[in-house]
């Protein structure tokens, strides 16, 4: 059978919306949306961001997953995909049915509708694009610069887990972390209607929690204050050297919040009331720079804030 | 200067539109439409979809232009785009500056706005994706499965222009076909005018000429019948086999369509108007499949109808 036979077999299954056309168009049709439309476009190449030795089942669904989580740190829903998907040569039909096995599972989870895409040969690593468009449930997008002097700063989940993921597969430990490591465990859809209701700067943490709440500072010309003992660690921390690795280590795929003070109380009582694992962490104030403690003491904010592929 | 700092450099410039934001959030924001919002994903490797020797502001255009072909066969105008770029080590900051040098000339030339996108390194080859959406100037989305018996075939410019192209490319020789195989010579942005007013189905010519007429008679379930002494051949027919070859060797990213019969005075004075090289090559008929003709006499269908990467 032909990689094109693959396609055929494997992928047009999974393009089961009216606008996909079961992959026989030039192009695919996005939904209509009342609200804003957005698109994510996110790349994975193997050996850089995962790892040879993953079963090809949990790339597809991670795939999916770091731009899902895109589009939910913007208190957007998941909406429709298009995916290019670039094979090496040795690449076997069993190989491409796992990875599509992934791509199935986590787009039936999310109700995501595969529109189009491209398939084509590499003479490199197994290299996969996918845009992700969402709708906004708010009636602007949420920026990462809309960070308020006054506001505090939340964060959704465990912190830590990819990095911890990450020392654990290359080790051949399957730890839970090592399972988050290579299908991210992100938050649930509904984390969209507290960030569309609350937040008014938000950012997934993909690159490392400090890093990634330095963006959230820079683009809002604000300075943001972590108190590193706040944060839920997937860890119980030793020392601040232990806290920072944790917090720079990135593929954590939580969603980083700003929202008012005063929302505080309402915000934790409907985070209870959707089932979200939600933490205020820090808060913003006047300035341009992240600052950081433990314990009450400041913590020098370390060179390398997080991991960029 | 580091890589992100490449990004901040050439890339943040391009990315001009309120939706954008700069490329400062975790997504762009796709302009609303009233009318139907299309999108595509194609991906291009080099030494697979382009020759390493070939400039990068030419593989930057032809990014965009292998894209916007397929937009422009729906009769749809380009909108919003995102781009990836997984980039080789070696990869330096005259090779990115000039990558986005050609994809600035292109964005520009056809009012694409770039609203997001992703950059990674990889251990391969250059390999960039681009997704782009269109605007229908139709009510409904123009498919392969529209055509019907009585219907005309039309393609747009010359054909064979992509194979003879490479040759050339390959063999050191500046030639036009050269320049086209590096940059293709898409239809102008009005062919979506003429598409949108006339055509029952609709694809680009990528694949090879046969090959994506055969993809119009298989979706829509009927057999198309070309006159290859009616293609506009790149170079003057010598016999069968050398017309055979310009019509499989694909890269030609021309739009080919079906339109009523009845339609075709029109059809041609609208284009006259319009400044638009259309020609009459064949027709719909009853059956499946493809069947050619040259100088009155049948030419049997090669095995191999088109080239895909």
């Amino acid at each position: 059978m032909s990689e094109f036979d693959w396609i055929d077999r494997y992928l047009r299954p999974l393009a089961k919306s009216p606008g996909a056309d079961g992959l026989r168009n030039d192009v695919g049709v996005l939904r209509p949306a009342g609200s804003p439309l957005i698109a994510t476009l996110d790349t994975l190449v193997e050996s850089i961001h995962f790892l040879s030795s993953d079963p090809l089942d949990t790339v597809g669904q991670k795939l999916l997953r770091v731009n899902i989580s895109d589009i939910l740190c913007k208190g957007a829903v998941p909406r429709d995909a298009l995916l290019s998907i670039a094979m090496p040569e040795a690449f076997t039909e069993d190989q491409f049915a796992a990875l599509c096995e992934g791509l199935s599972r986590d787009l039936d989870t999310w109700n995501i509708a595969l529109i189009g895409g491209d398939t084509v040969r590499t003479t490199g690593p197994l290299s996969l694009s996918l845009t992700l468009t969402g709708t906004c449930l708010t009636e602007s997008v949420i920026q990462r610069s809309g960070a308020r002097e006054g506001d505090t700063l939340y964060v959704t989940g465990k912190i830590g887990r990819g990095g911890l993921g990450l020392r654990d597969a290359q080790s051949g430990i399957e730890s839970d972390h090592a399972a988050h490591y290579r299908v991210p465990d992100i938050p649930p859809l509904n984390i969209a209607d507290l960030i569309a209701a609350f937040a008014t700067a938000s950012i997934d943490v993909s690159d490392g929690l400090i890093s990634d709440a330095g963006h959230i500072a820079q683009e809002s010309e604000a300075s943001i204050q972590i108190d590193l003992g706040q944060i839920p660690f997937a860890e119980t921390v030793r020392d601040a050297e232990h806290a920072l690795e944790m917090a720079t280590s990135g593929d954590d795929y939580q969603t980083l919040f700003t929202a008012p003070a005063y929302d505080q109380h309402r915000l934790h009582a409907t985070a209870k009331t959707l089932g979200l694992d939600v933490t205020a962490i820090g808060s913003v104030c006047a300035g341009e720079c992240i600052k950081l403690s433990l314990n009450g003491a400041d913590v020098p904010v370390p060179a390398r804030t997080g991991y960029r592929h």
